[in-house]
């Protein structure tokens, strides 16, 4: 791989996360700007799993419920609190994002029942609409309203309003919601804010219960690298949990899972938004790789975010004109999550060039090139590999050629 | 661990199952009757995990998605298919079996719009009737109908009953239903069936098509050893998949995934019922476990698993009587599936002490001992050590002094 000039490696050189980088199994020679879909392997993490398999599952047995199991679904959510602004027991884990979405829009849909109205994002990510229209179909008299890109959701917003259901960074453009306004304005309705977190957790600081947020959902294999398919996180207000339910009401969210009682009696805080038996194998990995978590200055992350996505975007202003580039991330700091998106007519094709350049970032249809920068291992070396990578895509002979024969095609 | 008689030990050796064992990672010196409650490790899951961690997640990161990831909840259902006599497109496998359950229930209760009534089982496993119970609950307008223990779930049919949510196999006292003759009576009666496999699959032949099942779900870590909560399967009839909708509708039960559509649009097939991102390391562990399945004839695991309850039933018989300990698992073959429960008084530190005597069963409260026998490494050797060592417990002079003692609190 190319020498970086030397103003980049001095930035790295005095990188106060830099150390943070050893934590993680990073593979050689790979510039990965796709921590954003699924995080690399934090160091240990791959110890632990055998762990699990060898020692508690192996000769453990039945009896390893009782010795650590059980309790994994409230301490991983505990440990995970204090990235998102919650109290420990407003947090846990288990299921899908999606899953702990239904719950808790159901949740907030029954601490309003006379409201018949949910808002979203057309371009919310699209499972999460998926979801809410799923509930709204089962539950039949239910609306949704889709607020349009770039007009604010508070505008949405009406005595009918139940439920607004946000995620706070879009997973497209990094465009990033004020999660306080936006909360405080579904209160001033009269409705409650449910905010999805997954590209959030991890890549900036989140205030929770300064924002006063009713309830959240956030995905754990992005920017915590949990593991492929990690089991995603849900948190409750302590201020709802005494009136929350949810419908979803499997036994490891009952009071007394053991009493095998024939009634559902849902267990106080958030282990009410628990279902069914954990995946423990998954959830034990990502127990391990929020290790590293326990000391992180989301403040000092969120500074480096910010840099390294500023290189990039800078770099690529240089040939995006050229190029037919547009960056569609928001410039203004307080308006972007971590990943930098790049409009191009043939993004898939310049990503699998990249790719062949040991550039891996990700595509999104149609037309959206996404490049995640996680500043536990990102460095400004990679970012700065990752413009010239793509500046050398359209530089290259190949690539004019591609060009070309499109615009015979085209013809 | 004590020899047993020479005619204990034919019994393995003309056993056609006992080269399987060898196929199982168990721990030494120990008998381990409580494959029901979790499955003991297959060998190669450990290498499996291992790969999944260190090359498919460390090295191939996102592009592992592509690389297989993806189709396991497809690829996995359908390994699950012919134990259940299923097609193979008419199984998933991803959630928990209560969320699958609730999906269940819910599919059902929207094609049968006009009633109102879900008939299940008093002593269902609690999680199946908390799940019915939250989906009524959530619904408003549903009555759920219980069946007491010993009575017939078919006559409490009628023409208000949309569902009839039963487990194959009782969890507590292993009494099998006649999934054939219970779901006539409930097609007779207009309604759909929804089976709860879960101490069913991998412990006796179930034929869900030649029954005309509607939905089902199972567990996978128990019979068929996926570890420790790995991921539930669930089943829909191909007969009802054009119209069954579920309201768990995530992405990964969208006719396309990755064309990030604003409306979800439900997968042909069973994928519809799938929700959120799979767990891929619990997953990818439970499609290794199930590699061994593929030419097990459970017709021989069913005679098997008779016989070794049989000999059981048959030693505790000998000192039952003396120790008030009562068998409540049906004893007709027919009627039994493979585990068996005994009434004991003093059932937990029985259990307990069992343990210290290198036998693990469970226990479930307030009374009930249980001792589950996985054919395929359940030996005859195992069954009668583990009733010899019942035997033993009740012989002993510390549990004498234990009920003496009792018996000077309670006076």
């Amino acid at each position: 791989m190319i020498t970086p000039p030397d103003a980049i490696a001095a930035l790295d050189e005095s990188d106060p996360l830099a150390p943070m980088r050893a934590l993680f199994d990073l593979p050689d020679e790979l510039v990965y700007l796709d921590g954003n879909s699924l995080g690399v392997l934090p160091r240990g993490v791959s110890e632990r799993v055998a762990r699990i398999v060898n020692e508690e599952w192996r000769q453990g047995l039945i009896s390893s419920w009782g010795g650590g199991w059980i309790d994994l679904p409230t301490s991983v959510g505990a440990t995970i609190a204090h990235l998102i602004g919650a109290t420990p027991d407003e947090v846990v884990v288990g299921d899908s994002t999606s899953v702990n979405l239904f719950k808790c829009i159901a949740a907030a849909l029954h601490l309003r029942p006379e409201r018949r109205v949910i808002v979203t994002e057309a371009d919310n990510f699209p499972t999460d609409n998926y979801i809410a229209q799923g509930l709204a179909e089962l539950l039949g008299d239910y609306q949704i309203r889709y607020v349009a890109p770039y007009e604010d959701p508070a505008d949405a917003l009406g005595d009918d309003v139940a439920v607004l259901s946000l995620t706070h960074v879009n997973y497209r453009t990094a465009a990033v919601h004020d999660m306080r306004r936006v909360t405080t304005a579904a209160h001033d309705a009269g409705a409650l804010a449910v905010w999805d977190l997954s590209h959030s957790t991890g890549a900036l600081p989140v205030d929770l219960n300064a924002a006063g947020a009713d309830f959240a959902v956030g995905c754990t294999y992005k920017y915590l690298n949990g593991g492929p398919g990690a089991p995603a996180f849900c948190f409750a207000a302590q201020t709802l949990l005494g009136e929350a339910r949810q419908p979803l009401s499997g036994w490891m969210g009952h009071m007394d899972p053991f009493a095998f009682g024939p009634d559902y009696d849902p267990a106080p805080a958030a282990r009410r938004f628990l279902c069914g038996t954990p995946q423990i194998l998954s959830l034990g990995a990502l127990s391990s790789a929020l290790e590293l978590w326990s000391d992180v200055d989301m403040i000092a992350v969120r500074r480096k975010s910010l840099a390294l996505s500023d290189l990039f975007m800078g770099l690529v202003d240089e040939f995006a004109d050229e190029h037919g580039l547009e960056i569609v991330t928001p410039r203004q700091h307080e308006r972007r999550g971590s990943h930098v998106s790049v409009r191009a007519a043939n993004g898939h094709a310049v990503m699998r060039a990249l790719a062949e350049r040991g550039v891996v970032g990700d595509f999104r249809a149609p037309d959206l090139m996404r490049f995640g920068f996680t500043p536990l291992y990102t460095s400004f070396t990679d970012t700065w590999r990752a413009a010239m990578a793509l500046r050398d895509v359209f530089d290259s002979h190949a690539w004019r050629n591609e060009r070309f024969a499109q615009r015979l095609r085209v013809t």
